[in-house]
């Protein structure tokens, strides 16, 4: 048996997430789908990231197991051939026997970007979470202190996740501005969180940026993020960002 | 009578174009149905550019008149709140009298992006031209300068316009490299053409890019170029270039 392992990239706007649900357009059902055409065999993936729905990747790493014999540089333009404009299988690797693209990572990199102009550039709708009024951003900075390093993150797990063990380690967590640069002349300045850690428990990215909004917006202080950590009660943290604002940028094995 | 100009910006990719048509979504019937609701009278407006369907603006102008009080700097919230979030107005100030975005601007400015990497992000999909094949950068350089000037474009004017002169200024036409900047890790390399005239024919940039593109890939020669403008003959150049790659990203008085 072959284990393959193919890099993803994705416009999660019009997915309903990577895992699959009956009756609706997941990541993971169009691999499958594409896959099963090409290699003629029902095949099961394994992901780094099971994102939710609407939640973008840049980079997302799928694995399975199958005696087909199909070269594997050919791999690549085969899904691309078959799959929707907004997936992209991006790379194909033959990996040894125990590569698991689920358990192995070292760690993940999300970016949540943040526009704060008061007008939102239509371009920019399906990738930002657009907060009008003005944030503290030395404020967030220091909240997003509390949280980095090996926690329980009991209070930034949303319900309806399978976890059972909340201790995740967060190794960076920077807030800052950047530019992105679309169109000639169009250099919009956005709100720029970095996350990269060990993994996450369910929309834990996503609350973590709500709380730390919360913060930059003076509804929470910077020392209550201590607080609400030491909780373990999701009943405190902020809301929940939305998920278009949201991507996996990287996965390091 | 006020004679108020909007600035706006929208992403083409859902509309039938700027120009109003029965029974469709465009650019010009969003804009005068949210005005009507907010001036409560029937507005027609008058555009800067009626760009063709799937063409996007970071910055197109229209002008109206109307009596009504509404103070200007309120205008654009209160529009915004109505129209659908592809399309925004980022700023509304009042003219003179005798100000007419159709026929007052001295240039219009257009971004025309080709992406040329193997696969195409799908973040871009709808914002670039994907052309797979290698191209001679430097021979579409040399054949775009056979274009800048005053010439007729009849060559590069597409069967069902309304137009009756065919002489145009190009002042500028720019071809080369740069980087789109998305997400964080995410530095697109794409051939970016920018265009700066005095006006356009029907179809006349994407027609040019078409032909430039052709001369990039091996199937025109650069001074092709040059007999297809003195042929004025339409079925000469190259294929008109898919309209999601173009922007129009500025409009000077």
């Amino acid at each position: 048996m072959r284990n393959i392992k193919l890099t993803l990239a994705y416009d999660g706007i019009n997915f309903y997430g990577y895992e699959l649900q009956p009756g609706k357009r997941t990541i993971r059902g169009e691999i499958e789908k594409a896959l099963q055409k090409i290699i003629k065999q029902k095949i099961s993936i394994v992901s780094s990231s099971r994102t939710d729905a609407g939640v973008h990747a840049l980079y997302n790493v799928i694995n399975f197991k199958s005696d087909q014999k199909i070269p594997i540089d050919r791999i690549p333009a085969a899904l691309n051939s078959i799959l929707p404009d907004d997936i992209r299988v991006l790379d194909a690797e033959e990996k040894g026997n125990s590569f698991n693209s689920r358990f192995d990572p070292k760690s993940k990199e999300y970016e949540y970007i943040i526009y704060y102009g008061d007008v939102l550039p239509p371009v920019l709708r399906g990738l930002v979470w657009h907060v009008k009024p003005k944030m503290d951003l030395s404020a967030m900075k220091k909240a997003a202190k509390y949280l980095v390093g090996k926690h329980n993150f009991s209070s930034f797990c949303a319900s309806g996740g399978d976890d059972d063990d909340f201790v995740r380690t967060i190794y960076t967590l920077d807030v800052g501005l950047r530019t992105l640069d679309v169109w000639r002349g169009a250099k919009f300045k956005v709100l720029s969180l970095k996350v990269i850690g060990d993994g996450y428990l369910y929309k834990m990215v996503r609350n973590i940026v709500g709380t730390l909004v919360g913060v930059g917006l003076g509804k929470l202080e910077e020392k209550d993020v201590s607080q609400i950590l030491k909780a373990k009660d999701r009943k405190l943290a902020g809301r929940t960002a939305p998920a278009k604002g949201l991507c996996l940028v990287k996965v390091s094995f």
